[in-house]
């Protein structure tokens, strides 16, 4: 009570602020204009607009003042780093609030992930909420290392920073009523479901937003995402470094959608966030487009904090946290000085926080892989020469369902690189059941040697690809020796590696260092002869989500997604 | 959970619809537009929106469809009827969720008359949510019939219907930091906090709004609301039987102000209800006025749902309640039918609902006057021929606070009907202590007698204005063996009365008969001489209310509302 007098004094200008920025440009976000003026600050939060004396004072005439931007729907992990060095990372590039689905991590640590996450961004300089992970695992059709109900998830939802439930990915489980599913849908309550639903439309549709989904993040079209937006659902346009649809869904923004749209990254790995930016970038090809600015920055800020029903991000505005990004001009859009609560965070650039977490074992130490038994790394012809092959789609994560005649022979099929046909085997790695699945991929380009990686969505087995078995196997006791990560190897010889401890899918070193290393180890790929077409670890990353069309892998063996069934690898067979 | 699956399978249409509205051009409020399709209804929600077969199936063809409106800020006890009565005068207006204030029945009955008005409004076709009155009594300058602290207002924050604190009309506590004003704003948590802030600006709107204050409705004029807009205030924009400011204020509506603004009558009287209507009014007028129809139609329903945090009102849409109008065109915006929660309640503006509510005896019965002492009702001069003197203001509720010269004899101030002076009173009514307070008026034309009324903000003591004391006592008496109402008297005779025994602020007759009674009473006030610039018994009502400059009369003396004191009737004296 007695601060909050306190700072009502200081709105008043009785008392002066512990903090003013002077004589900038200050976006108000409520109606759009920008208007030159002190913001006095204290305890962390707006006082006031106007003008005002403060124990401290920066001038920053000539400079733009706008809210710290929000992340509506991101997952850490896929920058690799650590909650310190992804803030490390996203602050300076003005990014202050996110909103992270924690579903990689839970997939292979379960409710510890979670509660280390927490725990790993409480005294961080970035508001970090989170939404529950709704499909823990994604499907039945693989192995992961936990499995998440209803009464699990129900130990989190009332923590404050948790708003949610995440991306409800198992649509199919949703229009069926599968109670299961249900049951988390019943337990978010009065806070926020999001949803995923890339491609659904018509009554599926109706009946997905009738079920309490309020958002989604995968649209493709602007017709999709109009369609999306008439049930209601709030739209968070992605511009990942899988998925961008930005450019694409611009057409939808209006005076009338607007208020209902957000910008969300879903996956942004260090090399885009190094290069391009973050919700920043999103806000430069917005403007540069024609979307007005004004618009722009309320999507990027007041419209995510609104739909998450948070009273206090978004503006700069008496009461709201004092997150404020300071800008040279409005063009580039990177911001010269980030304050987080009122305190100077990031500069030119530079974090200007550093802090070591200590990071559980039970998180630190996730490699549980079985034997390796190579006769499971064979694909038996059984008497066909035709096999389900899945074929690779430049810049998307959607693959073909490919039927194609493959060589065979002493009734084993064999890849061939002529044909650009490789082996690709998930090998279950969080409870040492040996378990692989194994089967063809078409059009990855790899000549010799193996590529194989911790980060596999969305059970984050170990996915590998390669020309031949033994250095499948190899890579695979690689990542076993160093805790997950990603490895390379040719002939029997680790080429190359980056070690990813947390999870499996997190580094502990530097958005800079992990980019350095993960860009020599894409430089190998390529050298092997990867396609530039394709990230080869993303690509590697995606091929076993089975709940993205057309044909994946999981630990259990070749899923038709389309079908939601696991299919022989051999054409003419049945399981 | 079987009826979220059975909703589901309605929404995907493989069973049948409980009710389908088919063939209307439905407004989709998250796009803006209008679009030719059938509505699916069950569980009174909408399932889904498209081709749809339904058990009942009625055809809207050519007829348009909307969501039902939303008034974000009302005091019921303004339209002078009982909840079912108000509720049959405004949903077949097309309003079907109030958010109440039941700041005048509070202050008659404290929190009885909170646990009324809920249960009252618990099962009429009519969303009623509440914010708790956050100042009763409005200021410690009168004698209210309850007391409610932070400590009080703690029994119903949790309530679900309670959406959180209402106006916060003593913003002089707020900007001291008065301890009892803050608890009630801390008590709010994440809960809204409505603001009353009559033209609070610069750094005393910022200390408003730093102190957790997030809405408005008492701006008059763009500018006032754009300064508003940018605290991060949410404009109410209001349109009364009072204070019509949406003129004014639809300068300010553009792309980006839009979605923060929405629309409340907060006094809306029989008469303008019957004749003009209520939140539909609001969008005629916008709409003519050449506001986006679209836009329109966002502030009357999801820009207010959103700002409540609402999931479930203010479109049409799968999960939202079934609140849905229907126009036969988009011109004079009186609805044919109205359906709450998926059920016909009103028809070519008749109400299809009906049902009498017991009123608890603590409500029927609130008259509790005093001895009326002849003594008090005299001003002496104490030998000064000046006098504080309340100016009345055509069509506003703010006065002046003039000093003139007045007619004295036999040291006792007159009433000189020539120079249009008149006696104003204000007698306690709630713990019948006898005090009177007594005034001076300048310009409401009263020519014989006296009208009195208790209905009198905030206080809802016992107001009469009249040409001498024997009439102004005699419609008190009048008043107190009604149990409340409005009453008119001349020479002794009583002319006319209306009872109003809910509380006295309410009737249990119909809006229809109210209007009959008032508009009769209205009559006979004019042929006794009040100007027709006046609506007398509003003006009255509003003459009691100390937080509205200039000068306000109480039960306890003359108000100076700039002074925030009471002051003596007679210039230069010493209270």
């Amino acid at each position: 009570m007695e601060s909050l007098k306190r700072f009502i004094r200081m709105a008043k200008g009785e008392i002066k602020a512990e903090l003013v920025l002077k004589n900038a440009e200050v976006f108000h976000v409520f109606t759009g204009e920008f208007i030159k003026n002190d913001v006095a600050i204290a305890d962390g939060r707006v006082a006031g607009i106007g003008s005002y004396e403060g124990e401290r004072e920066i001038d920053l005439a000539g400079k733009y003042l706008t809210p710290g931007f929000i992340d509506s729907h991101i997952h850490i992990e896929s920058s690799m780093l650590s909650p310190l060095e992804f803030a490390r990372a996203v602050v300076p590039l003005g990014t202050t609030t996110v909103v992270a689905d924690p579903h990689e991590i839970a997939n292979v640590t379960g409710l510890a992930g979670l509660h280390y996450l927490l725990a790993a961004t409480a005294d961080l300089p970035l508001n970090a909420y989170f939404m529950l992970p709704s499909c823990v695992p994604a499907t039945d059709l693989e192995n992961s290392g936990a499995k998440l109900l209803a009464a699990d998830l129900a130990e989190l939802i009332d923590e404050p920073r948790v708003l949610g439930l995440g991306e409800m990915m198992n649509y199919p489980g949703v229009l069926l009523g599968d109670s299961a599913v249900l049951a988390k849908l019943k337990l978010a309550g009065q806070k926020k479901i999001d949803g995923h639903a890339p491609g659904l439309t018509g009554k599926e549709l109706m009946a997905y937003a009738a079920a309490g989904i309020e958002s989604d993040h995968e649209c493709l079209t602007a017709e999709q995402a109009r369609e999306k937006l008439r049930t209601g659902m709030y739209l968070m346009i992605r511009e990942g470094s899988a998925a961008k649809n930005l450019a694409a869904l611009l057409p939808v923004i209006n005076a009338y959608t607007a208020q209902f749209c957000c910008f969300a990254a879903d996956d942004r790995h260090p090399a885009d966030l190094l290069e391009s930016g973050h919700i920043n970038n999103m806000v430069k090809i917005a403007v540069e487009a024609g979307i007005a600015l004004p618009t722009a920055l309320q999507m990027a800020t007041i419209n995510a904090a609104r739909y998450f029903k948070l009273a206090d991000i978004g503006a700069i505005a008496p009461r709201c946290k004092a997150d404020i990004l300071v800008f040279d001009n409005l063009d580039d859009w990177q911001p010269c000085m980030v304050f987080k609560d009122g305190v100077l965070v990031a500069k030119d650039k530079k974090p200007l926080f550093e802090r070591s977490a200590a990071i559980p074992p039970a998180i630190k130490h996730t490699m549980h892989l079985g034997e390796i038994d190579r006769q499971k790394l064979m694909i038996k012809a059984n008497g066909s020469d035709r096999a389900h092959v899945i074929g690779l789609v430049p810049q998307q994560i959607v693959t073909r369902h490919l039927q194609m005649p493959v060589p065979v022979q002493d009734g084993i099929v064999r890849t061939d690189t002529a044909m650009d046909l490789l082996k690709l085997a998930v090998f279950e790695r969080h409870q040492a059941t040996g378990n692989i699945g194994v089967g063809l991929v078409q059009g990855f380009g790899l000549k010799k040697g193996a590529i194989a990686s911790t980060i596999a969505h969305d059970s984050h087995n170990l996915i590998a690809i390669g020309t031949n078995d033994g250095d499948i196997a190899t890579a695979a006791r690689e990542l076993a020796r160093i805790e997950g990560g990603i490895a390379i190897v040719a002939e029997g010889q680790v080429l190359g590696s980056l070690a990813l401890p947390i999870a499996g899918l997190m580094s502990e070193e530097s958005a800079a260092s992990v980019e350095t290393k993960l860009g020599n180890l894409k430089k190998l790929a390529y050298e092997l002869g990867v396609h530039e077409a394709y990230d080869p670890f993303l690509t590697l990353a995606f091929l076993s989500l089975p709940v993205i069309p057309e044909l994946k892998l999981t630990d259990r063996g070749l899923v038709d997604v389309t079908a939601f069934a696991i299919i022989p690898v051999m054409a003419g067979q049945k399981i």
